[in-house]
C-alpha cells in the first residue's frame, strides 16, 4: 500500500487554483489529500472474471417491444439481466445471463442499511450501418472501480465486464429502437450482499447490469431548463465522495431537487463555499461559455476535478472535442472554479455566451436562466432559441461518435457476429 | 412550508461558538441553516398507519434458539419480521407479521441505485421482573422520520411503529434471552421501492423492522479499545447529511475503518476542519472527561448537534444522566467543539480523565490511546484498567434504566398480556 499522503494532481490542482480563498484555503490546508487509487482492492489476489465461463439462461417469455414513443427513461427494461457474485472466499464466481427478475435478498443485506451501493450510466447506440457501438465503456468500467474501491466493494476487469455487457446487448438486441436519438441505456450496478447487520466490509457481493430502451431526452428538439442556485444544502465536500458514483450522493440530492420544482425549477444548481463556486447541476455536469472578462477571448468553463466533482463521461467528452474543435477557433478551454457571482457579473455585463448541463441521458441540457439571490440570471439564450451555438456542436459531435457518422477512437463496435443463440 | 431561513437552535449554537473561528466562521457564513423540519413530509395527508389493521401470519418452522454465549451482533435473526408498505396514492398500507424472509425486489428498485434508504438500532430487553422494555423508542422513531423526511421517504406515527414493534418482540420473545447484558437487538428500516431509475422522489417504500438476539458487547467486562485519528477523509459537512442515519453516511466510512484496523487500531476517529474537532467515533458518539485547563473543573464534554454528527440516543442519555447525577457533584457538563490538540494537550498535562464512546450496541466504550500525528495520545486509564470511572457509572445506570432497576421515565414497558397468539 502506498503513502497515503501522495500528493494527487487534482488536490495540487485545487490548492493553486483557490490560493487566495481564505475559506478553501482553510478547507486545504488540512484536507490531506485522500484517493482511493492508493489502497489496495478488496478483490486483489482473488480469482478475477472468467467471461469464458458464462453461461446464458434465455427468457422463455420474452416481452412485447413498446413503441418507441412510448418508451420512458428506467421504466421498461429488456428480456435479460447480467449477474456476476463475488465473495472474499472465491473472487468472482461464473458470469450469468439471466431472464430479467427480481433479486432476492435476507433483510439484513448490507446494500439496504449501509448503502453498499455503485453503478455506472452508459448506452448502447444501433449504428447507421446496423452495427451495435458503445461508447467510451472503458471510462465507465474506470469509474465504476474507483467508486466500488471507495466503499470496500470488489474491483473487476473492466475489459471482462464490457465483453460481458456486449453479449447481453447482442441477446437483447432487438430492444434498440432503429431511430436516431434511441439507444439502450445500461445500469452497471454494485451492491454489498452480506447478510448481515454488522458495520464492516462486505464479505459478499453482486456485480448486475440491466438495460432498458430509451428515447431521446428532447424528442422535439432541445428545451431549455431553468435552475435554481441551491444555497442551503451541500452535495459534496473536500475529502468526501462526491466524485464517486455512489448511491449514496443520490437520495440526498432530492429534496432540494424537489425545492426548486416547486418554485418552477427543472434542476437545482449545487453551490459550494462562501464564494458560492459553482459546481454540478442536478445529475449533471455543467458547462458554462463566456467572453473571459480579461482577454476577451471566449472561454469554455468546468469545474475542476477537486474530489468534488463527479467525473462524468460526458463532461470528459465534452472537453477533449472542445479543445480540439473549438481551440482552433479562438476558444480557451478551461478546468476552473468560477463563482456564482461571475456567472451574474458576466450575464449583466453581455459576456455570458450559454450554459448547458452534461451528461449521458441527454449529452447536453441547455440552460436558460438561473435563479439566485432573488435575481434570475439570463444565460444568453435568445427568446425563441432553445440552445445556443456551442450545445448544438456538442450534441451533433457526440452523437456523431456514437451512431457512427464519425468514426472515432472512441468508438466501441461489438463483435460481430451477434450472438445466434436467441431466436429473434 | 416554513421560511427555509428560519434559525435554528442547533445552527445558532454553532455559530455561537465558533465565532472566534475562521475556518468555521468562514463555513457558517456560506452555511445557510438548512432542517429538513422545514420542509413538509412527502406522506403529509395521506392515510398513516392504523396499528388495527395489523394481520400477523406465524412462522410454521420455528427456529431453534441458539446458546446465547454463539449469538453474534446481526447476525441471527427471530422467526418475525414486521413490514408496513407505503405508496404515494394510498399512504401506509395494512401493517403484517410475517415469517423472516427475504426480500424480493426488482433489480430497478431505487434503493440499490440511490441509496434510499434509512434506519434505526434499538434494543428489547427482558427487566428483572420478567416483563419486556424498550428504552426511548420515541427518541428512535423521531429520528427515523427525521432520516427519513431528509431523503424524500414517508414518515410515520412513532407512537404506532412503537406499538407495532411491541406486537413483534412479544411473538418473538422467547427469543431474548434472561442474561443480564443480554437483549434482542431491533433494526427498523426504510427503503424506497420504486422500481425505475429516474432519479426522483420514490413513489413507493416499505418500512420494515428485523430483530437480533445479542450479547453483551463486552462479555467478559470492559475492554478498553484504541483509535486511530482520521485526518485524510471526512464523514459529514455543514450542510450535507451527516445528522440522519442514512445508510449513505456508513458504507464510505469503511476504508478509513480498515485503514485503521491495519495499524491495529479497533476504530477511526474523525476529525473535522483545519482546527481538527474531535467528532464522532466510528459508528459511535463521543465523550472526553477532563480536567478544565482555566477553571481546574472536572469537564465531560461530547461534540454539540452542529449538523455533522449523529444525534445519538445514547448520547442525549449519557448527557441527561450526567447533568442530573454529574453536576451536583460538581462535573461540568459541555456540548461544545474541542480540538484533538486540546486532548493532547489535557492528556500531557495530567488533564485527562477518560474518553468513551457510546451508541447503543455497547452503551459506552472506553478508549485508551488515540493515534494523532504520530503520537499516541493517553486517555487516562492506568495499566490495569479497562474502563474509568465515569464510563462505568454511565454503564450502570443506563443498564439500569433498561433492565428495570431503575424506574427511570425512560423505560418503556411492553403491554401486558403478552400476546397469546403464539404458541410458545
Amino acid at each position: 500500500m502506498r503513502s497515503l499522503r501522495h500528493l494527487s494532481r487534482a488536490s495540487a490542482q485545487f490548492s493553486s487554483r483557490t490560493q487566495n480563498n481564505s475559506f478553501l484555503r482553510g478547507a486545504m490546508r488540512w484536507q490531506k489529500d485522500y484517493s482511493t487509487k492508493q489502497f489496495a482492492s478488496r478483490s486483489d489476489g482473488l480469482p478475477g472474471i472468467d467471461v469464458s465461463k458464462l453461461s446464458i439462461t434465455t427468457n422463455k417469455n420474452p416481452k412485447q417491444l413498446l413503441p418507441p414513443n412510448e418508451l420512458v427513461f428506467g421504466k421498461n427494461f429488456t428480456d435479460h439481466m447480467l449477474m456476476v457474485p463475488w465473495n472474499i472466499e472465491d473472487g468472482w464466481l461464473a458470469p450469468e445471463i439471466v431472464p430479467y427478475g427480481p433479486l432476492s435478498l435476507d433483510p439484513s443485506t448490507c446494500v439496504f442499511h449501509y448503502a453498499f451501493e455503485c453503478f455506472e450510466g452508459m448506452k448502447a447506440y444501433r449504428d447507421k450501418d446496423g452495427g451495435i457501438r458503445l461508447f467510451r465503456p472503458s471510462k465507465n468500467m474506470e469509474r465504476l472501480n474507483n467508486s466500488s474501491r471507495r466503499i470496500a466493494l470488489p474491483t473487476a476487469d473492466g475489459d471482462a465486464v464490457i465483453k460481458l455487457i456486449g453479449e447481453l446487448v447482442k441477446l437483447d438486441k432487438r430492444f434498440i429502437p432503429n431511430e436516431r436519438g434511441y439507444s439502450l441505456y445500461l445500469r452497471p450496478t454494485m451492491i454489498g450482499t452480506q447478510a448481515t447487520l454488522g458495520v464492516s466490509a462486505p464479505g459478499s457481493a453482486l456485480l448486475f447490469v440491466i438495460a432498458s430502451p430509451v428515447g431521446p431526452y428532447y424528442p422535439t428538439g432541445f428545451k431549455a431548463i431553468s435552475l435554481e442556485a441551491t444555497d442551503y444544502a451541500v452535495r459534496a465536500w473536500p475529502g468526501g465522495v462526491g466524485d464517486k458514483k455512489l448511491g449514496a450522493n443520490y437520495a440526498p440530492c432530492i429534496v432540494p431537487q424537489l425545492e426548486a420544482a416547486s418554485r418552477g425549477f427543472q434542476q437545482n444548481l449545487w453551490l459550494f463555499g462562501e464564494e458560492e463556486y459553482v459546481t454540478e447541476v442536478g445529475t449533471m455536469n455543467l458547462f458554462i461559455a463566456l467572453k473571459n472578462k480579461e482577454t476577451g477571448q471566449n472561454e469554455l468553463i468546468t469545474a475542476p476535478l477537486d474530489g468534488t466533482i463527479l467525473e462524468g463521461v460526458t463532461r470528459d467528452s465534452v472537453l477533449t472535442l472542445a479543445r480540439e474543435r473549438l481551440g482552433p477557433r479562438g476558444w480557451t478551454v478551461s478546468e476552473r472554479k468560477l463563482k456564482m457571482a461571475e456567472v451574474a457579473e458576466a450575464a449583466s455585463e453581455g459576456r455570458l455566451i450559454e450554459v448547458f448541463g452534461a451528461g449521458t441521458a441527454a449529452i447536453v441540457s441547455p440552460v436558460r436562466t438561473i435563479s439566485w439571490k432573488g435575481q434570475l440570471v439570463d444565460c444568453g439564450l435568445k427568446k425563441d432559441e432553445e440552445a445556443g451555438q456551442v450545445a448544438l456542436e456538442m450534441k451533433n459531435w457526440i452523437e456523431g461518435i456514437q451512431y457512427g457518422d464519425d468514426n472515432h477512437p472512441w468508438r466501441y463496435v461489438l463483435a460481430l457476429p451477434l450472438v445466434g443463440i436467441y431466436p429473434y
